[in-house]
């Protein structure tokens, strides 16, 4: 092999190798079972899951396979920052200043550690999904808020519960992101949803 | 919502939640870092990350987005069936007729819990996985050999102590697998798992 397609080889996997550590990250939310709290590494993971299966519920024009591309990287950033929960600090934390200060220093170092060419990708690709205006990042952030929804709703609560979320901070924090990127997958969840907050 | 329309989604959120108990499925080989067992769930997240920063790796034709969906699916009948791990019974459980029948038992209930339509297309995406036969699958293949491989570097033997490996069986087993889908790669994993084998 030549020499340069060897470090090439070797930047990939050094790349590879350190985003293992996003399966140590834990987010606030559950299993769907209740039993443990999800990894980040498993999250995004059933977001590309999310992505295939739902795809019928996006907007014309879509590109599903640039969604799932998203999804597998869009929490990289949170090996060194963290997951911060959409309902922590009074839903305050979540897209602060400081925290996309902090995401984007992380993500120059580990998207740094790959090849020029596929950094920038990466990077570009991350942005996208972060600035949320293209319709293929509105629809991945709709998958990413609704699948912890579904995860508390199978689980008795969740972190709704842990936070004390009300039906409306649900709508506000939550609901408006589905219901922009897909508005019928909105009214499916949001029956739901009532039916949980409604219950005596 | 039309009622057909209810019923598609209620089908589809019941296969994404039955699709999470995948996190809990525990595999031989551990986290990059040794700390604990890696999940199937996580591992699948992983595998599609390798497809889009080894694309390069693959053989003209090769459609990574493809590729990818292949990956985020070719566990899920681990839920029913377990991880069977590649070293395991000295090299002999992994795709025997027992295990390949299980396996295609569970795709079955697990792929039928879909709407028919999407369910159809998991299952042929998943059989071509299997067969290994088409460009695609065969890069998808090797992948899903190579990562375990890193782990076990990375982590200093993992399931090669376990399984007492030897170079010769990881070749077999393994590296074949690797060579026939990126035989680049394969000469670069292959001259570091010497050096870890052929160490004093």
């Amino acid at each position: 092999m030549m020499p340069d397609q060897s470090a090439r080889l070797s930047a990939q996997m050094a790349f590879l190798n350190e985003a293992d550590r996003l399966k140590s990250v834990l987010r606030a939310t559950t299993l769907v079972d209740g039993s443990r709290r999800e990894n980040s590494g498993e999250h995004s993971w059933h977001l590309a899951l999310y992505a295939i299966v739902l795809a019928d519920q996006s907007a014309p024009g879509v590109r599903i396979d640039r969604v799932i591309r998203m999804l597998v990287l869009h929490d990289l950033v949170e090996i060194d920052v963290g997951d911060v929960p959409i309902h922590s600090a009074n839903g305050q934390a979540h897209g602060s200043a400081v925290t996309q200060k902090a995401e984007l220093i992380a993500a120059k170092r580990i998207f740094g550690l790959l090849p020029p060419d596929l950094g920038a990708e990466f990077m570009a690709l991350w942005q996208e999904f972060e600035a949320a205006e293209t319709a293929d990042a509105v629809f991945a952030k709709a998958l990413d808020r609704v699948q912890p929804v579904m995860a508390n709703l199978m689980s008795g609560g969740g972190t709704w519960v842990e936070y004390n979320v009300t039906s409306d901070q649900l709508d506000a924090r939550v609901g408006s992101k589905i219901a922009r990127g897909a508005p019928r997958l909105w009214d499916w969840v949001r029956e739901r949803t009532r039916s949980y907050f409604d219950a005596p």
